[in-house]
């Protein structure tokens, strides 16, 4: 079996491979320390060599105590985080910092490379459009193997995007628009095959809720999904607890997932303990398995070898990397990845939005009053205390939440530009800077909620219903 | 969420209360040895005696350390078992003993209730119809709940069965066929639907196995099933990795069970590791699920409370000990259980039969004279080594194979009891009754095959297709 602990170490992946040598490692102390016979020592030692070596095959990298390899470094491990460092992980998310989590560092714990404009450049000449202000302004920031998406575009190979949502409540707030905004810029420049997750199983999972709400929320979420304007033509939308029972390949890759993750891995990964139940220890299959087109055979034509790019929050790249980590032992691509930072609460960039507190965002459900009031009464300033001193030493983009909202939002980059000198040299004020922020949301969510209107239950079933879209394969 | 520690009491399965239980003695021993403040230590105590009185609500036992609730005694862990007792779980069956494993033994330590003769004469009353010589000769020897089981049928009370096989390998023997025969009988007797699960994802992540050959050897297995005369209007048989992707009820309850089962639950009663893959560990689920009649809304009209009745080997207790234990906790009825002996192998009692060994039973592709050469080279004889001490002492039948084979297979009473008077005199030699043997399986065997024959690829499907079945719900 691929998971015993004698199997040929070939079959093994760098983060099993890892866990060899540290258990071989600790062995051979262990022999010593009980003053083992020599020849014992020495075979031990032998094993223990012969481990370091078939780990640096493997990964490319010497050995090190400690640090598990590049594409797996653990995150939610006390145990590896410093004291000091961001916490981020697919449930958590918390810095001390007011401007936020820092991404650089980030980048470097996860093993991700930045989007420079090297890669940017190359993007718009591959697409011929004009790059989203997203990627122009660092909102994605953060890529796996985006480089080969590209190569693999250039010579005409297809290949398609896969998002998702966990519909934890019905509610769902502008931030939440974040990644489907640019999955619908990509899948246009692309023109690309789109598939969306609905994980209502997981969040029946974590949360006090039947299976019924995760599923209706599941639904009520799709609705808002849709009103992005994504083409029904082109896209499937899928809850995890419809599908999974409608799907001849769907289960087989879940399982074959499961079949190469053992618990020790989740445990290392998403910090599982023994007291969680086995439908969360094993639940990161059900995420990992859409990156594998053969999870969509009405959609692929049963083909295995499809690439895959998944636009996400950083904070959902756990269980990529350990999708990245097992596909190659199924025989699968890697699926590539961009990651976007997380959108601020209203009350500051130190926490990731939350759907519970109606307060911490603007909510597609709010109207223009409710947004004029949240904006002023709870979006964190970075002015300063008094007009005067605003207007002596100017206020601070970089922690003031509604300028922050308007990076995401205010798509004419020259007005932005405005916007920050004028607000940093306090020839802006604060209350200057949230009308402006006030009257391009009011505007954005009421086109948002005319356009939902129209989405009905009869459009709903279209983008769920599993089919083949406007592609060949 | 029901998992955590610090949710309601009430939610709490027996194990989970009896773990709090043991749990919260040891913090007030550590309080205690720690010397800890008074009113510390006094909080604790009170916490525990609390715990101990909804532990005894719950499951109408005092508690005692080291002895989980009765319907939940873990057999896989090491520090339970003791020394001289056999090992019974579903992957590992080994006793010491040539008369094999210790029924009386077991039914104590599982927590199960023998097959007494007032139920089977119930059953006769029942069914008006003579019982199975499973039944009369202690071959189906323990039972849960048989007489909830009785209780609604003579109320006119709906029931199904499930039983199931993991499809391991192609090639079935006739100990395989034991359940299959039994629900057989149960099934015409009680005119109930019956499913049979066929668990090839069970064996894709336990095995050196791709899914495809699991998937195949479902399909085989299921012929010689279907051989066995199951009525196709009343019989559904599903493989996992086909049936999980087409039925909208099944994957519900799977997710439901992995809400409400802890890995520390798993790990007690499986004796699974942190090293084992996240499949096997999420995996009883799915044994689980079809106790449930909502896993079949196709068979059951969507009904959710319709009593089951699972016929079984007794060492697929665990799974449905699991069960129980969920059912209440997710509003489902607790499946009732029948569980046979094993089948011995032919070098003798002390182990299982295993499919991967074609001299350790009759094969159902044996023919007449593989039958004939295995029996005479293989079956380990109760006889004495010379004619003259045979003819003196006598034969001991308790260890006999071939008579062991007898009592299952020779439906004949009488016959079976000749035999064993004249054996255990030394009137008859082992080689006699070792053509008796022959003689019965042969044509048995032949049977079999001829019947296997009829079974097309269509009849396989016919079955294999989620349907309504011949019943009102």
């Amino acid at each position: 079996m691929a998971d015993s602990p004698n199997c040929d170490l070939k079959s093994l992946s760098p983060l099993q491979l890892f866990e060899r040598v540290t258990e071989q490692g600790e062995k051979v102390r262990a022999l010593k320390a009980g003053k083992a016979p020599k020849d014992e020592i020495d075979a031990a030692v032998r094993m223990l060599l012969s481990l370091k070596l078939s780990y640096k095959t493997t990964t490319g990298q010497d050995y090190q105590a400690g640090l598990p390899p590049k594409d797996l470094v653990l995150i939610n491990n006390g145990t590896t985080k410093e004291e000091d460092e961001d916490l981020v992980d697919p449930w958590n998310v918390q810095t001390s910092n007011a401007k936020g989590v820092d991404y650089d560092k980030l980048i470097v714990r996860f093993g991700s490379s930045k989007i420079d404009t090297d890669l940017i450049n190359r993007i718009e000449r591959a697409t011929g459009q004009k790059p989203h202000h997203f990627l122009r302004r660092g909102i994605f920031f953060s890529h796996r193997d985006m480089d080969q998406v590209l190569d693999a575009y250039e010579n005409k190979k297809p290949f398609y995007l896969y998002t998702g949502r966990g519909p934890s409540s019905q509610a769902m707030h502008v931030g939440h628009l974040i990644p489907f905004m640019f999955t619908k810029w990509l899948q246009e420049v692309f023109d690309v095959p789109l598939v969306i997750q609905l994980t209502d199983d997981e969040k029946y999972l974590w949360k006090d809720m039947t299976i019924e709400k995760a599923y209706e929320y599941a639904r009520e979420n799709a609705k808002d999904i849709i009103a992005c304007g994504f083409d029904v033509n082109k896209t499937f939308i899928f809850s995890d607890l419809d599908y999974l029972g409608s799907s001849a390949g769907f289960y087989k890759n879940i399982v074959k997932v499961q079949k190469h993750v053992t618990f020790n891995q989740v445990k290392g990964i998403f910090g599982f303990t023994d007291s969680d139940c086995i439908g969360k220890i094993s639940f990161p299959a059900i995420q990992a398995a859409p990156s594998f087109s053969s999870s969509f055979p009405q959609i692929f034509n049963g083909k295995e070898n499809i690439q895959c790019l998944i636009p996400c929050a950083i904070d959902q790249d756990p269980y990529f990397r350990m999708t990245r980590d097992v596909a190659p032992r199924i025989g699968q691509p890697k699926p590539a990845l961009l990651h976007s930072v997380f959108f601020p609460a209203l009350q500051g960039a130190q926490t990731k939005m939350s759907a519970s507190d109606p307060n911490s965002s603007i909510f597609l459900t709010d109207t223009p009053k409710q947004i004029k009031t949240k904006i002023n009464k709870h979006a964190f300033s970075g002015g300063r205390d008094t007009i005067e001193e605003h207007r002596k030493y100017g206020g601070n983009c970089d922690v003031d939440v509604s300028f922050m909202y308007l990076t995401f939002f205010l798509e004419d980059d020259d007005r932005l530009e405005q916007l920050k000198q004028a607000y940093t040299s306090g020839e802006l004020l604060t209350g200057e800077l949230k009308k402006v922020l006030i009257e391009t949301m009011q505007p954005l969510v009421a086109a948002h909620q005319e356009r939902r209107k129209q989405v009905t239950d009869e459009i709903v079933k279209q983008f769920m219903t599993p089919r083949k879209l406007a592609f060949e394969f």
